[in-house]
């Protein structure tokens, strides 16, 4: 099951595919930066959980304070207080890489003979390997393999002293490949970028009393009093300052390839993408699952939490009962305490018990959001069995997962995703359920194109033991979004070959 | 909204009831104890989030590890590795005194003439201050204000050397009034012991491949792959040993008092009380609710986590269907950052967010467990309204609290509780709901008597602006629980009048 | 070589005496107690360095912080803050049994009839066993495997509610045998007790504005600002209140058995013990083991830094000019990595580092204070040559150690004291010494008696291979002192058989 | 009281220099470099308390681990296993700047285009500003004003890709000014620098059993078993490799002008500089003093620890005896406990209690290392007169310092030191001793330079009010030693005028 748990708490054992970051800014007069910050970060917290950190600018110094572990585990009274300024960055981190290091944590901060610059990063370059060493042949060391410390240097050296900042996020923009939302601070203003696939969110808004903020997710906004007032489009910069907001082209914008996992699962229900409620979006998700893939059942059960508005749409859609039929452990606190053998056959357990009661002689379609690795699957449906489903039928609510992500998601390898190798036919037995359909690619464009008073795009597709479905889907509904990690077809020509070679070329491992 | 969080983080700031431990016990010939214990207390991590402990038993010694946090901060390997024995006993703590210290984190141990004793308890005794005053009058010092300490001592001390331990357990149950579940460890056993009233629960279960295990609730039986046997009856001691298990009576059973809340909120909605699935229960009552309390709407929405399933309940009986409305941020980790004073108008945007999209314009029923002070009703439904629903109607799954408890939750005081001050429609205005009913008791009695196939209660009682309703609601349906927060009516003849005076007894402060 | 450590540092690994806890209390109307007895602590330290704790009285409640570390580490203005009152006890701890726990920290206290109890203990009883089982057969539980534990049940339960204090102690004083120091602090009073055998010190002093303190050396009235008024007697108590000071018979004195070991190695050197200061005392063995035990050589270097001032001794009275050999590593950090192989060799070279030029081709008398186990002085007489000295020859500030203490000194084990297995001919070739004495018990203890004035011990003891001498040494010399450790005459007819019983009956291992 | 403090133990609020760091560097095929220079670290720990790093060298990629606190406090077992290599370099950190962080922890790492490059410094650059602004123009960014980033950033940028490492530290040696002793690794080798001035020092060792390692001070040599072999040179690069090791010109050497306080007190006495053990020097220094400020006295007394050596040399000199009068607290355990208005006269109190018997009566001599703001001195001669001595007469081992330091050494600023204020016949008066004297520069020089065999410089020089002494001091004395301290006149040309510009120049502030 893919992504029951990153919003939740990061499982790193799980079957889980994992975002890299939020990111935030603002730049809000009269105001207490640093605290809108946290409390920005605090809503950001499912998009990382590894650290966080804050920088805020007041009389043209930068205060930076960041560290491991949770928003609310990172910050207290006394180091906010220290956060002096008007206007900041924030991030929250999640980790691709083995080490969890201070010295990862985002924002980078820099003294430059501008000034001083913070960065921070949501997404993943392609190309960093070749923009490291230029900037390694041009005699700037780097410390860390982050391709975060690749763009601040970049940022620091491009053009000469006293070059403005735009024109040097564009130079920036001209050499970067790849993913990435970025908010960068310095001493007059706060800028939002986002690349022009647009493969990471970034939204503005603007507070009430004055002022505006750059945020990864609208849910951020809306938690500290802010209204959206635009998604920032791809290759687009804006900058907030005391003169209000201005968006500036930074870079002519690529086909548009909005991360598709971003509306199925990474995002915050309550956030807005394209003008929509991620979770309508869902629901509209599900009601096409439904049509493409229906079953005669007595109940439709969520994979809590993320498969809930999934599992609402294809009951809305199917007419068949929403329940409950799994109960998620609601406490993070990873443990490391390893599991006697017996209990190790029913790990799951530890994070999901089912409700017997609900599920006693019921025909149960379990709804999950997605399907990486499938370990999680096989033994989920047991438990339902166990507890005594009469049938599991298992609707997932996108195509099957059988590529790589080179643009920040942290997806098994390719030997790993259990769609890469095994037919849908083989992955319904392999996991025990009575039945296994998954979203077809064109229906879920269509769900994520459907506007209210749509005609429901008709089901041609049938289920055939092969999910990805054979409809005539055109490219036309497809416009939009990479679809990558289904199709293999990559937003950029060159997909780099090895992708290890950026771990290569780090050479500084440890702490400190 | 009472208990929208006990069962997902604690939120002292908040408007919720909390509970006050979780108790385990295992006698596991073969296994490791303490490793089970481990999962157990995992499981009953939502009955005490501030401190744990595992004392387990071994040649004759008590092994103990207890400390401040999360069960999954408490432990780990190492720790968990010192626990060796094949018989334990294992806490969760939650604290209604001020100070969080490692000296009142359970279980207690003592050393005793007849070797090592544990205790856990989950409770709170009204007549602490006279056994206190007996204990001291004996020459026995005390270190704490705890109830349990009390407890420890009084089975230290009953009899003389060589005393057994049921006829120790015995002597405590003829002098304890007030609520106590309790488990209990010795060299060569362990014991549960639930009060007369049988205020507290507690189960047996059979462990898969040997032994027994006791808990407060049969989720954590679920988790480490026990079957639940048996809910231990009022005034019963149950031995767990090499034997076997083996129920005696211990105190003459009083009148059936099972705290209502266990049912409508403490409980994990996965385990099993009076043979029934809480949240089964929970359906019922929901059910029960739109019998009692029907309004014309568009959708069902409930306040997470505790309100989902009676919403589900409600929405199943009044065919309104049911979606979300409010998105809980899922991450603990408590802040104690304080908002601007912009963001503290807001203060409920820190843990809920509005899905527009899924109200606007609808008109809502918003189902909560219950209303405790009723700071947080306001807010919800000003969230709702400017998030775009039309109306909002507020359903409490029980009726009004207007008393407040002796027997061992955490509420408010009189003065605090709503209901005690204000009738259902100044409520109503002041939270500003179009409309606001209670679950009537008679209705909430019946609906947790009901069983498959009952009919239902009809609704005699009508919405008068008096939520507990005027039904002609006989005794009967009363039998079993005790609702004296709703009536009253307490399940004893004394209570004490001055809560505090054990507060006033204790003379030691401190941490260490 | 003993006792190089304890006061600069805890050595586990070393061949090192330990001492068992330092006291502290105070009666100062309208001053900070707490900051005070942080600061006599501080300087307490050398007497423990497990854990720290401080009690205060206010208004009748006991105020308690305690935890595990050095005082400095312990305690912090945020802590301190919380701990009014005017009146208070204070402990630095060293633990002799294994496990270092926050539940064995001192002081003890326990809530009784008459209103909370303090306790602080330095001094081990010989009688726990019979005490524990007492107290149990009372149905009196214990918590821990501490004498202190058994002492304040004692107190808390002699005689019967409101028993004044004092009389308490007289029955705490009948009971135990064995060496016992005490502070003891109450709702309106602080006490000191010395036990009848005088084993511990304690000593008095009027603090400059107002007030008493009680200390267990007069280095901590010193750091406050108290001038020493009289050292406590052996069997008195002395209260310190409101009215002043008053010293009380408790119980008959036996005959005065102070332990040598205060004056050799514990007690700070700006300590005063039997009027004089513990740096003169020293001095003066110094110059009576260059008496007995002249020897020619070009320089005296002492092992740092407690052989320090009978070094300073020995070259007074030899003429050979003092000098520095050794340079020892200040900074107590225990490090916890193993060396290499390599390093394993020169292990004492971790901690002393020679002065090769202060060295070369100089005939050398090295100092020590003592020799435990004997397994240090081989390396050290080894890094001497290494250095360069020509010749080394090691003069030992007190006689051969041949028998256990059960009188709280955490010596090694009869088996492991080298004295009690080799001669000292024996003892000198496994060291490698040129030449090795002892300084005799005679004129140990006449150095002890020394007064200024005096006509010197003449030396008829000669070095003959037996550094205990052959002297004619009288009992009177002896009158004071508890020499058991050298002599195997212990102060108590009945010395325990089994020195372990204690830790059998200590029924509870772990944390928390 | 200059540097009584440092070697045992920093004291911020204390009358004392801090030295600025120790650096530590090996190459031993076949060795566990780390542990190796864990060893080595805590030998050095006296040169910085405050933080401590490790990088080893392992198949091309650097290994790292630095934190906050003591060597014992960051490294443990299981970092110290992550840190594979047979080459590394270590750290350990005093800070002048008030934030200790992380970020500033030394030894800087950075990835380079011909591998990682790791850094180590001691000293102070005094054209760190101009050198800043050009890494800036050049478009480096960088991250903290540390002068030690900018060198990093300066070796990595020297020539283009595929430089040599010597050519690069040639190129930083021709641009940095200033005091700066470096370890330096790279991928292959690890390369030790030391000023063309020789400020700070650097010692190179062979390792029994194979290997080189390069210190600031050869008592870390001492402690991991390797013979100090040379001290580098001004402008002398030290390679250590496969090949064995090689000393290669850097820079020019200018006129050497070692540190006189590294001999008078930054170095540990069991060090050796220019030949000659540092306690011997001290001693020559001690007996300097006796000769050009004579007094009739009963005992010499030092101010411990750091005087130790310098009074055994005046006592040897004068034939005066050697005594204890101090006793300086052993626990570094800085406290943050602020004392009560009482304590607070009686400061000193708190780290040095008096030895009253050995002063009663006593004409004493007291000698001290230096005198930096003289707050120290003046509580110490009350506390020597309080404990009975009937004389004080403080004599210094070194000039009166008068002027500030650039080159690395944590000095008050000029207004604050003591004798850039008063006379010395002043400073008698203010401190309240019965006679003050400072070694004269002429002495000090002449004992510096004293070997054995040399005729005593006879001190034409007398006491006269004017401690600096009105010999005719030659300048060849002064060969050698930066003495700017004392005489004002720096071994630069240019002295920056504005000490604080550096600061000015840092944009970043912050924790993380």
């Amino acid at each position: 099951m893919l992504g029951a748990d990153s919003p939740n708490g990061r499982d790193p054992g799980g079957d889980t595919l994992h975002e890299e970051c939020g990111v935030f800014g603002i730049y809000a007069p009269g105001r207490d930066a640093a605290r809108l910050t946290f409390f920005a970060l605090y809503a950001l917290q499912h998009r990382g959980q590894e650290g966080a950190g804050i920088v805020t600018f007041d009389d043209g110094v930068a205060n930076l304070h960041k560290g491991l572990g949770l928003v609310s585990q990172v910050f207290n009274e006394e180091n906010v207080a220290t956060l002096k300024g008007h206007h900041a960055i924030g991030h929250t981190r999640y980790s691709t890489t083995g080490a969890v290091t201070l010295r990862n944590t985002q924002p980078y901060v820099l003294e430059t003979f501008d000034g001083p610059l913070a960065l921070g990063h949501n997404g993943n370059l392609i190309n960093s390997p070749q923009l490291r060493r230029e900037l390694l042949e041009r005699g700037v060391g780097l410390s860390s393999s982050s391709d975060t410390e690749v763009m601040i240097h970049l940022l620091a050296g491009a053009g000469g002293p006293g070059t403005d900042w735009v024109s040097r996020i564009r130079v920036l923009m001209a050499r970067a490949e790849g993913a990435y939302t970025l908010t960068i601070g310095t001493r007059s203003a706060v800028y939002g970028v986002r690349d022009p696939w647009g493969l990471r969110p970034l939204v503005l808004g603007e507070i009430e009393g004055g002022g505006y903020a750059l945020a990864s997710e609208s849910c951020a906004l809306a938690t500290i009093g802010a209204a959206m007032i635009a998604e920032i489009g791809p290759g687009e910069i804006v900058r907030i300052d005391d003169a209000g907001y201005e968006i500036i082209p930074g870079a002519v914008p690529r086909k548009l390839s909005f991360c598709t996992f971003e509306e199925i699962y990474f995002a915050r229900p309550d956030s807005v993408f394209r003008g929509r409620l991620v979770h309508q979006t869902r629901q509209a998700i599900g009601r096409q699952l439904a049509r493409e893939a229906p079953v005669e059942a007595d109940i439709v059960v969520p994979v809590p939490d993320s498969g809930i508005p999934h599992a609402i749409g294809y009951a809305q859609q199917s007419g068949i009962p929403y329940s409950e039929g799994l109960i998620k452990s609601r406490y993070i606190g990873r443990t490391f305490i390893e599991p006697t053998p017996e209990l190790r056959r029913d790990k799951v357990r530890m994070k999901f018990n089912p409700l017997p009661a609900n599920l006693e002689g019921k025909r149960v379609i379990l709804v999950d959001d997605s399907i990486v690795r499938g370990t999680t699957s096989g033994p989920l449906v047991a438990l339902l069995r166990k507890a005594g489903a009469a049938e599991v039928h298992l609707r997932v609510a996108c195509p099957p997962i059988a590529h790589p992500c080179f643009m920040g998601v942290d997806m098994a390898s390719r030997a790993e995703l259990i769609a890469a190798n095994l037919t849908v036919d083989e992955i319904a037995e392999h996991i025990g359920a009575d039945s296994l359909a998954y979203l077809s690619i064109d229906g879920m464009m269509a769900a994520l194109h459907e506007r209210e008073g749509d005609a429901p795009v008709e089901p041609e597709i049938r289920l055939n033991g092969n999910g990805t479905g054979t409809g005539t889907g055109s490219a036309a509904p497809l416009a939009g979004y990479c679809n990558a990690c289904f199709t293999g077809v990559y937003p950029f020509e060159g997909v780099p070959v090895d992708l290890e070679s950026k771990e290569r070329f780090a050479g500084i491992v440890g702490h400190g």
